[in-house]
């Protein structure tokens, strides 16, 4: 297996990319075509043990920086490295792509190169987002703030063979997110989501409150990706504040270390996007991983892993044979 | 200055709630007109120590209990407690009504004998939602899940009217809640609200995000009721479940009375609504103010000490003109 890594992607570009990409080569054993400027990316191998690891230097002169607007971007630097790493992808050359951003120009070199699946048309960004609740994911985190009832629909499949392939669970609930538990609470939008959610062969167990996220009451969690958006922000930024707020009381209290571990611990729990270093770019037409752009070398390493196991469990094969099959199924029940 | 209490609303009713209402009306200097069955009131009433306060007692041979229809209890409990209280209002026999619920009976007693006031079509939830923003508030919290831009901009109003009479904030700043500080951001109910703000004479800031929510960047922060019933909530289960996850780390660790006082501070700063007690139904053409259904005593007393103070700053008269001026405003600009 051969992935692509962007090696110009990132706050710590390319130091830290390129320090994961050699450790990501030798903890998965995967094939590495890193992409860049061939001087800088050579240099950067230079200052690592690369014996028995198979990395690839793959030349490209540019690169996009945090701030320039994606489309822009894409238009004047037909040879930065997202683009043409995101292209060994398409011809097959490598069986998935990792970057860590900037993110737009990422989503947008995937629509670009790749496009999406049949019948969604934008990346769904999504997966779990509390260590409270590991075995929870919430679909759409921002990708899709305006969303109709079919479009969460396609969430919900999407998250169903996300938790199955990626959580192993064999089963995933899925539920909707609205502000009571009883069908016919919610904005417009969810008490219409409702009966296609019956119909549409999801192990669907109905609507979840706010107050039911942290004790991971279904495993796929749908809503549109303003107020998934919204929730996992303000869970990371709850997250550190009450981080902070502990380690004054507990400051003198408890030995340092204990402290640090407690507030770390928090941190992590509640920035569990950040923890698991990133993710598959969902609906994309093939596999693109988008690391935080504040990612070290650990999370590249972490998220070249989960680009893998993307690669290795068929998501982007299983996705399409469940959205068919949840069209089929509305079509027998009239629905769609 | 007089306040109707609902004595048979919440889930402590009668006991908790007379005795609330007595500390109330000795802490706050305010007369009490006590509703419910007459011999249970009085009952109650004689467990306590009532002298040098003023409580009249109010028959109403009926009560509403939680999980009935609002709409279907009013027609058949014309004599219900929260109907005899609000209808003081109405009739000037009182300046405001308290009650612990069923929240959906308040709302409704409330909207069917007091009314709102002009241009708006619901009562509106809001209020602080977090210790560690204490000047900030959040509207709507879940009164009302599908909202137009020009209902947004209402909510706005009211809040700036709740931070400056409640919070002493002279000239709050208003947000709104948004993926992204940037104008352009967010769903097309924000995109569409953001020049309405502007044009209204508020002191509007922009948009924050959920990240921005626990630093108070804004004194008000509006969303529809769908999304902020959805925080809110999520903000309560993270801070109770936090705690619990504290408890066992810091158990054995730290004194016991440390344990407890840490996370039960954690507890109120996250669950701010409970800490207040309870707030006035925002809208409403009269100050009803709901107290949580799970309140005791103390909360209770808290809540009709909001009330008091709801009336002595005129939240009512202030809301009409202030919502006047900004549709003045909005005229003179073309906007509406």
């Amino acid at each position: 297996m051969k992935i692509a890594v962007d090696g110009m992607g990132g706050d710590y570009a390319p130091e830290e990319i390129v320090k994961g990409t050699v450790s990501a080569a030798r903890e998965y054993g995967v094939e590495i075509a890193l992409v860049g400027p061939a001087e800088t990316m050579t240099g950067e191998l230079a200052k690592h043990d690369c014996s028995g690891v198979e990395i690839e230097v793959i030349n490209a002169s540019q690169y996009l920086v945090e701030g320039e607007p994606p489309a822009y971007a894409l238009r004047e630097k037909r040879d930065a490295s997202i683009m043409v790493a995101t292209k060994l992808v398409r011809e097959k050359k490598a069986d998935a792509v990792v970057s860590a951003g900037p993110t737009g120009g990422v989503v947008a070199a995937a629509l670009y190169v790749l496009g999406t699946v049949e019948g969604i048309s934008r990346p769904v960004v999504g997966g779990p987002f509390l260590g409270f609740a590991p075995n929870t994911i919430c679909m759409d985190m921002g990708s899709n703030v305006d969303c109709q009832p079919h479009q969460l629909l396609d969430f919900a499949i999407v998250g169903t063979v996300f938790a199955r392939k990626m959580l192993n669970i064999q089963n995933p609930t899925v539920a909707l997110l609205s502000v009571g538990a009883e069908e016919g609470k919610g904005n417009e939008q969810v008490k219409e989501s409702y009966p296609l959610f019956q119909k549409a062969g999801l192990n669907f167990i109905g609507n979840v409150e706010g107050y039911d996220l942290p004790a991971g009451r279904a495993n796929v969690i749908i809503c549109d990706g303003f107020v998934g958006n919204i929730m996992v922000k303000f869970c990371e930024s709850l997250g550190k504040t009450v981080a902070r707020w502990l380690e004054e009381r507990l400051n003198g209290k408890l030995p340092e270390g204990d402290v640090k571990e407690i507030t770390n611990g928090l941190i992590l729990a509640t920035n569990a996007a950040d923890a698991m270093g990133g993710g598959p770019l969902w609906a994309v037409n093939g596999v693109a991983c988008v690391s935080h752009g504040r990612s070290k070398a650990e999370e590249i390493a972490k998220t070249i892993g989960q680009a893998k196991l993307a690669v290795e469990r068929d998501l982007i094969g299983a996705m399409k044979v469940e959205l068919a099959a949840a069209r089929d199924k509305l079509k027998e029940t009239g629905s769609q």
